[in-house]
């Protein structure tokens, strides 16, 4: 069912229903945007609440996205969203649209009177990539968003036009808190412009945001208040700066702006973004709006979309199609473009660089996307992904760090999460074919993995793991550490470096520092070499782990399954060790204090709604039990992704989870990327086409394929029986089409034999 | 007597006493500057209060320039100054070197022990143009200073190296108060440099300071104490951001940094500062200062002022030289360069620009500065008045008003004073044939005058004067008002632009609206028509008057001295005024509670030290008895002038005060800037030489001048008689030698005749 209508009914975006995931934990927004562009114009449900060190932080992350679709108001119109993080930030430039008794504050979700929020209902809500509409029963104003990479386009039909007012909240942010407007300035060019920008200290830890808005209509009056009003210079005193003097500044600043509007009257506004100046937002808003209205640049941004969502064709019922099409769509929002039209964009230094020959991006959840979005960018998108490539080259140039992104947010490092993943980013896109300087992606991989200040690699270095007495998660640390420093050795190898090539290779065991032989888990070990005493396997907290616990965390060695599958005890014992975690019912106390994880968000012990999962389902391809993984991956489809409000067990982790149904749709996984491999599960689909980044098309044929007929009896690549549990990238990027014969009962001969075996480092002997 | 030793015993620059006006009024700097340049390296002897609204504010305004003589303790060394001003701001980027235990508060004045402040005497000063010299007594360290244009140049020997440190203080500035700083960063980008900015909300409203400093020696170990700390984004935690992390932010920072450093050893810092990004300070830095070392720049900068000291040559004793050459250093501070080595500035609009074909100033007091100090740049330096020109047309450009600066501040307009006397500067430059585009100039002269929301501008046009129900101001804003207005008329006829001339020759006139011709004074005006009943002649506040009771304003009329004499009521009663006011004794009452006047500053009801009365003592010119200028301008001169600490009567008003001086001193003074013409006094010196901008000479000869022989029998120009009472700019442009011939007793016949008076808009008849 949807549960929002669609703007028009035809076309691919018709099966994208944006309103998955903005209940609860998904994360996601309703709002409307371009394909990554870094404008997100979207209402906000909640405003956060000042104490973000007591009381409220829990309720700091439920508004990742401003929006959760239990909400009966909505606040405003802000044009930065973060689509499907567990932090948030953002909500620039709140609009608001009244009418009546000037309200200057936004009151509460108790009292929506008392401010300018309005009450709406989700009947008058429409949403579809690129447009959103809702009407604000208080004020009887009909809000329609559209936007294109760099601006938000707003039309508001004023049914009564009477005392017509536009309210310009520049305190108003996502993870807001007492102070985190740190300047704002606003200047009334001439009465159809408005300019000015803002600077915050939010997760981005200094974001800058510049805004040009152009009006449809003339401005009769303004003014604004400041609720904090900072010194003024003497002289500032003589004007009545509060009405109609065009040069707004300070710290709480909320602005309003009265129009002559008829009833039923229309006013659209332009808002354009930029990270540099207000000249270049003033750019940015010819350049991609001048000369159209409201529906033409809808249009636009609509086809698009439309063009972007033809990357994949499928077979389907409505449900399998809006749920396969909405996270297609999650997977092009972030990264984000941020650059203005003229190549300008504020780099990690603060200063203002010129981007030669690339598009820059930010928003790099890379501990999430890593592992299936970037890899889904190679096949869909390889420019964007060569471009992220070079932007994240950028970030480590200007970084005083000299580190590749943790987590880049709007020319900010927030260092959020673990590991050094832009690592494997640039080896995967190295190792499939990408346009990648090496030599100096090897002098960033290498520096970023050698920062000795940076979370244990110090200790890492000296030791060969992360002692747990000096890392709180020092195993879930070490475990990734290992993993991306083999695919440094991947990198360097494939370049001709062997002295890195011969260093990482090293690193890259040092998985095994951290796994108890005698236990056959990964368990924190101290500086002086023993191990963690009261151990829990199931706990995270306290155990060395990090979104994760033992028993999930343990399987987290991508790039040597068959070591690992020693390191538990063999292969019986992997097995059973996967069974039990999709199985073993896990009691309530290991779960329901952590933030992110639900019940519902549960099969077994294993949580699909956080990352160091999402390989787990495909390990059994190593196994002697290679078909369990059709039998769990079907699981997490029917059960993890719905289309509804709530579809989203766990946050989207800006298209992360998205990136893992699609690829798992197609039958196969980058489980270990910066190999050239997929891992076979089996289609979700009887039929998909896609369309590759190289424009040649792969076709994946499973026509029998259903709940009852899950598991795969026999594969033909291109018309040839393939016996192989893996897919290869060349293969996949000659294109053509592989055919899954589909059967109610698993094939347990198919890929039990060590030349159908996916790719491993070793072969297990240690 | 010098206060203060000289750096080298040679040349113009050892007549520079820098130490001039530091105590008390005069709020001038000891510190180092290049000519024009935008760094003031100057010791700042105390910070200011924290409560600023209440009483701590008349302070405020002692530490203008971050520096009164009578303190005993040194907080740092900052680096912007503002020069004689009345306001005060800046103090940006405070460096102090320590030894021993860490303190990271200045301190206060009577605990200097409980900070980072120190003791110090002024038996260890020493301070020339360029250089600026101290002991540090609690730390034992010899502070030495130098700057270039855009570089702050340090160097710190520490007798006892043991524990030293550099202090880095953000929160520090002049005119301080709590949450000043916006946002500062720090980054240590490696163990020699250190780049960051602060983002500050002052009297310039919002001011940004980038800067990039070098070390002659690495630096150990480093951190910061953050006094408010903001929100972090939650990852950061994971870091000891205290201690070597080399990423700083925050609201409230002070930053530490320890050298290993041997007795006796010196360090060297480079402070370079740029208003657009860390990458223009860098720019600056390399380009100013690569390859040389503290005493080589000291040299290349002292060879710098003894250049531009050099445009003057002259004969008297070593006070009156002092003063002489003091002034002349004091008019070459502000205005200052704005604008990176590639010419990048940062606009009014905040953006960035580039500037091309002319050097962006700013710090435009234009109050005080279109008085003297711009007519003298139009005779000593035209290129940089044009260059000033064009950064106000800029200005202009930029501005949101559409309006000409009022008082440009580091790329803000913090409106301070009254007027619109931009317009004169462009007038003034016009017509002294500078390089102005003449339709533009004209554009935004009208657009600066007619601004309806600015002080009382529309009441003026629509009244023809300024109400004073409307304005506390309105006299002296529409005195000013009609005086500018008449600049623009006079500009508009000289460019032939008939209809801006007719309609501004009519305004110019406005100030007859305002003169009372029953009472013979201008008296404040209400909206009505009435005047202001139970007025006060004496009286500053409350009486329709800025900086000047009525007896002093109401000879503000310099473009149309024959009208003013009229609504004085005649030749007699004009002397008679002008008589008065020189010989009056003025009770305390009438000055005691006014905050920039002083019984040593008054000569009778003359205030010296505010500029509206600079003009008056040449006012005699105009009446049957110009022989009394003579008597006057030698008494202002010998009284209001010193060579000590105490040496200025009032704010030297960025050199404005000292201007007065130069052209005095040399015989004549533009009192009406946008004629052509300076009106003769009486030379102060036997012999000046000036090197006028075209490349020159005029000669000003006065053999037997004393204070005895003050007034003059004859002048010869170019060895023939010359009986006007003033000397046009054309005669003075062409170089030459101007002869006066001095005598003990006045030559009352000399000037009376109308042919050989100044210019007067009208004969005086209405």
């Amino acid at each position: 069912m949807f549960s929002c209508a669609l703007f028009a009914q035809s076309g691919l975006t018709d099966y994208v229903n944006p309103i998955i995931g903005t209940n609860g934990m998904g994360h996601t927004f309703p709002g409307a945007c371009a394909p990554f562009g870094i404008v997100q114009l979207s209402p906000d449900t909640d405003t956060i609440p000042q104490n973000v060190n007591g009381a409220y932080q829990k309720k700091v992350y439920e508004y990742c996205a401003g929006y959760q679709h239990r909400d009966k108001t909505i606040v405003g119109f802000s044009h930065t969203h973060l689509s499907g993080t567990g932090h948030s930030d953002l909500g620039d430039v709140l609009i608001m649209p009244t009418v009546g008794k000037l309200m200057l504050n936004p009151g509460t979700s108790d009292h929506p009177e008392n401010g300018y929020r309005s009450n709406y209902s989700h009947d008058t809500e429409k949403c579809t990539p690129g447009y959103y509409e809702v009407v604000l029963d208080d004020y009887d104003i009909k809000a329609q968003l559209t936007a294109t990479e760099r601006v938000g386009v707003h039309k508001y039909t004023f049914n009564k036009g009477k005392d017509a007012h536009i309210i310009l909240d520049l305190i108003h942010g996502i993870y807001n808190y007492d102070g985190k407007t740190l300047w704002s300035t606003i200047r009334v060019e001439n009465d159809t412009l408005i300019t000015g920008y803002r600077i915050t200290n939010g997760w981005a830890r200094t974001n800058y945001t510049y805004f040009a808005i152009s009006l449809s209509k003339p401005i009769k009056n303004y003014g604004y208040v400041d609720k904090e009003r900072v010194l003024y210079s003497g002289f500032l005193r003589k004007f009545d700066l509060n009405h109609n003097f065009p040069e707004i500044a300070g710290r709480k600043v909320v602005a309003y702006f009265d129009f002559d509007m008829a009833d039923k009257e229309s006013l659209e506004l332009k808002v354009a973004l930029s990270a540099v100046s207000t000249d270049g937002a003033l750019k940015n808003l010819k350049a991609e709006t001048a000369g159209l209205d409201f529906d033409q640049l809808a249009e636009r941004t609509k086809a698009k979309w439309e063009e972007d969502l033809d990357l994949i064709e499928a077979e389907g019922n409505n449900d399998q199609l809006a749920m396969l099409y909405t996270s297609l769509y999650h997977t092009m929002i972030n990264p984000s473009i941020y650059m203005d039209v003229d190549g300008q964009y504020r780099g990690l230094d603060h200063n203002i660089h010129q981007a030669d020959g690339f598009t820059n991006y930010t928003i790099f959840s890379l501990w999430d996307t890593y592992r299936a979005l970037h890899p889904l960018f190679n096949v869909l998108h390889p420019q964007r992904n060569a471009d992220m490539v070079e932007s994240m080259l950028k970030h480590y140039e200007q970084s005083v760090h000299k580190a590749l992104p943790v987590w880049s947010l709007m020319g900010n490092e927030n260092w959020c999460m673990i590991g050094y993943h832009a690592v494997p980013v640039l080896a995967d896109t190295y190792v499939k074919g990408g346009n990648v300087d090496a030599s100096k992606a090897i002098e960033a991989m290498v520096s970023s993995s050698t920062l000795p200040y940076y979370e244990g690699v110090k200790d890492y270095m000296q030791y060969g793991y992360v002692p747990f007495d000096r890392n709180g998660s020092a195993v879930s640390v070490t475990l990734e550490y290992a993993y991306d420093d083999w695919t440094i050795y991947q990198m360097a190898q494939k370049a001709g470096n062997k002295k890195v090539a011969d260093e990482y290779a090293k690193r890259a065991l040092n998985y095994r520092n951290v796994f108890d032989r005698d236990l056959g888990w990964a368990r924190p070990k101290y500086k002086n070499g023993e191990w963690k005493k009261n151990f829990s396997l199931l706990n995270t907290h306290g155990e060395g782990f990090i979104e994760g616990n033992s028993w999930n965390y343990s399987f987290y060695v991508p790039h040597d399954v068959n070591g690992l599958i020693t390191a538990m005890g063999g292969d019986k014992k992997f097995i059973s060790n996967l069974d039990s975690l999709f199985v073993m019912e896990l009691p309530a106390k290991y779960y329901e204090n952590t933030e992110d994880v639900t019940k519902e968000g549960l099969i077994g012990n294993y949580v699909h709604g956080n990352e160091p999962s999402h390989h787990i389902a495909y390990l059994y391809a190593w196994s002697s039990q290679p078909w369990k993984t059709q039998y769990w991956v079907r699981e997490i489809m029917n059960r993890m992704y719905k289309n509804n409000i709530d579809g989203l067990c766990g946050n989207d982790d800006c298209g992360q989870m998205s990136a893992w149904y699609i690829f798992t749709a197609m039958g196969f996984y980058p489980v270990c990327p910066g190999s050239d491999e997929y891992v076979l599960g089996a289609p979700y689909l009887p039929y998909m086409k896609v369309k590759l980044g190289n424009g040649k098309i792969f076709e994946i044929k499973a026509p029998k394929v259903s709940d009852k007929n899950r598991y795969v009896k026999s594969v033909k690549l291109n018309g040839k029986n393939y016996d192989k549990m893996y897919l290869s990238h060349e293969d996949l990027m000659n294109g053509g089409e592989i055919v899954f014969e589909m059967s109610s009962k698993p094939n347990k001969k198919r890929g039990i034999s060590s030349e159908t075996k996916p790719y491993s480092m070793t072969d297990g002997k240690f």
